[in-house]
């Protein structure tokens, strides 16, 4: 990295380049705007000129002109999935920086390529963006694991439920688009790989019921909801031999009205994580100076695309699936 | 039954004899003393005289000549579970009504010779203990079943923790015991059979996760740990394709002190669903006026028995387990 | 009393006479029918003969035949506030236990005199239905109280409103048939007598904030709202010095439906306190065989009458009223 | 402004100078060094160098070369109290935006001075820390406030607790340290001057209970609790005459442990409100820019002061006070 003699992170401010700014990426873009501590957007790639140019900031005309500028610094990827692989591999190839949206890759083979240049690097650029990881309630889970307090951890319920699938949401897309928080967010929570998984289906649309089975003997229980009709909500509650933790009600106030008492749910995952999202931001771009890597790895993307995939295989059947995942390099060992 | 003609039902108090007065025949006796309208407790046997003496009532010598003195209207069964069947089958030979705390038979084919013997006598005389069906969060849920505000119901979450197994407890019990209060009260929730299941161990004493599926396409999910170590806790969500409904925290006062806000669990079962007993015996007595069953029925009780004996053989695998349950007699149809 | 003898207390089911039977001496009336061991409804008297009729037992054409029958152990007083002092008076001169409707009497001349006569009997007959002495969660504070946990109690505060003032309400209502209710309670639960008092209005038919201090310099903040909009809702803190205990949130089951968590508040009083009824009604049964008394006493009753006439009184103004409440007579000592 | 042509506010990062690094001080240094988008800490001045050079940023000797230095485009003033309007008044000489923390002077006459010199200035340069403002619990009852969903506006019911009050905590500063909070968040949520108070205290070192009514006919009902001793525990709830709004518990994660569900409160007010001083900085900052005068203003600040110092007068005795507030200039309404 180019910093390492600044004492004050804030003598460096990062300039930050964002391709695609559809829902996802406008978000990421507007952190950089007005919320990103020793962070600035600084560039913006989208297949829709007018779109990127609605940031006021440097626009660019093809996304391997802004990676490979020397007015960015680091870049964010949230571009469509298929593009994701060649974009990080730009970044690799320029030593930059990348914080890149799940899914880290469209295939577990061009994901494998992304590690192979990495580790070739020899340094840690990519994140990948699972957000949950940066929020309150889930660090908070993960302290109580890490801390000890409740004995063994035994068991892990996951909720994860969408107001209304949109459109263009297809079959397999329940797990590689929804449920592959879980898979990452359960790992990380629990520092345990899976080893077996196995779905029930309620319904063509209904929830999913997942189940599956750690190296360290824990069951990770998810209701994966893409159709709950009431609004986004995201649960986990971590079982150990002697205690629970779980998320508070999602409520910051609570109204007494028309005969009951209330708070709202959001419509969707950006409001439920928005302080999430920007934890992750500001932090990402801090880790530019220090060098230490933070949040999801290119690994950890990896290995969630592998068992997606798995999954999207078993979920046709009631068949328990049994995963054999590659040993973690020590590279990715943090 | 006697009565029929009493516009008012309480014109006839009834009087109930109770065989067994350990931990949960003392609870019914109680309440048979101090808190059951229409109902008093007139007669005791217990294996140890002193203990059925204890309650100032008249004792029996056996629990035969209770069943058949003719100072006793009706029969609470709370004696160990391999008594069960002999004494159910004695009062419904009486013609006398009987509640029997489950399981109603400690095997299939006892439980079926209860069947066969209250068909034949023509009457419905056997309610079993599942007093969870009395239990007003349980109403509520399945109120919001039966009037459709949830829509098409699809996931039935259920956690069922006590905080350490007592000594005796052993390996099949956390079906026999434990699990088949989930068994029955599933499928009065949902009005719908289980028909597969499959277990998830956690580790020689951890808590099980259990998965079954229903005849409507529902699944139901169930932890159940006999070693939570931090109270007793049931909790059930009943999830629909239009919202969910769920028991809210079991707390009645909070407390802030010492830092923290609080409110506590019990150390079992009886305080959580004392009231729940309270209504079950209540509604027991006044339905032997009425004449109109209330409660689970032996056939209920039965099939109940069946599914825990076919889930005890598949504790030790992951294999799915496809259940095949006897059709419903119409004698058994409410 | 008659009975003293019995070691069972349900050998005795006593016979209650209810003294009117509009919207809340119609719930005692089905308490006393339905739900109220060693009780039972045996007479009703109504100025609507044909509502009177609609229990299903013994009718009576005046109070004082109800009162003064053989067929009546005990009477429960539930007709226009003016006519409780002859009818509980009546009752004293018959030596029977009457359980009578706040308020004691419509004046405290008329208390006094109740008061007078219980003590010349010699006997407690007389208890005021101030019910939620006997609602769980008061008694949960109460029990902070006096365990000590809470360490010196300081301040209560008091939540009462109701969805809408019916039409009938007028102003001084408020105070006497609304706010007596935390004024029995609060010095229930803090066992300390209340010696000054001040009101806050907001507007002509906005709630009150009342601010009471007591004899063991506690204060008592309550607002009393008769128009909050959205429900019947009661509340209450104890504030001590290490810590508070409050009324968790009165909810039993929790919907996740349509954009918002949330639980439903009473239309009125009965169903909030339906348990406290039922309490309270069964509590007075057994105490007449007992004979200790239970419940707020005519001398509760006297005592928050003469309360609420002070108070009436100052409504109008700003000033603060300083209250010299009569001694207790040790004939009213528990 | 120097500002104003940057069409991106993020392209000037303001240089931030802190007088004081005392717990409030190094939190708001803390603050600027990490958390403060478009604004970084240039500079430290504190009566201990060693204090002030622990933040690794350039240090100052005294406070005014701080407030004249070229290298300072806004100072934070957390010093001790009475030295506030010293430093205020050169920053406004300096015509530089100044952050200062409560009180904004230590008398009225001085405030007074602010006020003088910042209108003869022509510019609002000057915000008081009245952090409350933009906590998000509050922000949702103020816009339920202006949105009229509630109705008309009733009563503000506050509860502001503290674990234990410090050794150096004497009488009247439970209304100048603690309770002039609430007079300031209290009329920014209602939009209403206060014109009325009046104490309740309880023993030497209780609760105080505190009633204000404003001009808009409302009633604030304050506990105000010093030694609380179970935590920081500030509750607001907002009673109009369609509704209330309430803050949520606060709790982010729920523990079932040792027989209780419980959550934590924090020791102090920083944690409580670290997102509240982390959004006051920011918005703080970004003014800079705008020009647009956010949070509390100096005229906030001098009436506040008003307000308390009559409290002071009024704390011993139960006389109820009469406050006449000056009239807000136009160059303080927003």
């Amino acid at each position: 990295m180019h910093g390492g003699a600044f004492r004050e992170p804030f003598a460096v401010t990062r300039s930050i380049g964002v391709i695609g700014v559809g829902v996802m990426g406008a978000a990421h873009a507007r952190l950089l705007l007005h919320n990103t501590p020793g962070g600035r957007l600084a560039g913006v790639y989208d297949a829709d000129a007018q779109r990127a140019a609605s940031f006021g900031v440097k626009t660019f005309q093809d996304p391997l002109s802004l990676i490979r500028s020397d007015d960015i610094d680091g870049i964010v990827i949230a571009s469509p999935d298929s593009t994701h692989a060649d974009y990080v591999l730009a970044a690799i190839a320029e030593g930059k920086p990348v914080l890149c949206e799940k899914p880290i890759a469209a295939t577990a083979a061009e994901a494998l390529r992304i590690i192979d240049a990495e580790i070739a690097c020899g340094r840690r650029l990519v994140q990948v963006g699972f957000m949950r990881r940066f929020d309150a309630g889930y660090l908070d889970l993960r302290r109580a694991r890490i801390d000890g307090s409740l004995g063994k951890t035994q068991v892990l319920h996951n909720v994860h439920r969408n107001k209304a699938a949109p459109p263009w949401f297809h079959g397999a897309m329940v797990i590689t688009n929804a449920f592959v928080h879980e898979i990452d967010i359960s790992q990380w929570l629990l520092n345990s790989a899976v080893c077996s998984a196995q779905i029930f289906t309620v319904g063509s649309d209904g929830p999913l019921m997942i189940t599956m089975q750690t190296e360290h003997d824990e069951v990770i229980s998810t209701e994966v909801n893409m159709n709950c009709g009431y609004g986004y909500h995201v649960h986990a509650q971590l079982v150990g031999s002697a205690g629970t933790i779980e998320m508070a009600p999602p409520a910051r106030t609570l109204l007494n009205q028309n005969g009951s008492q209330s708070f709202g749910f959001p419509a969707d995952w950006i409001p439920r994580f928005i302080a999430a999202y920007r934890d992750q931001m500001h932090a990402w771009v801090m880790s530019h100076t220090t060098g230490a890597p933070v949040g999801a790895s290119a690994w950890d993307g990896y290995t969630t695309t592998l068992i997606a995939d798995e999954l999207v295989e078993a979920l046709a059947g009631f068949k328990r699936t049994t995963l054999t995942l590659p040993q973690r390099p020590d590279f990715y060992r943090d």
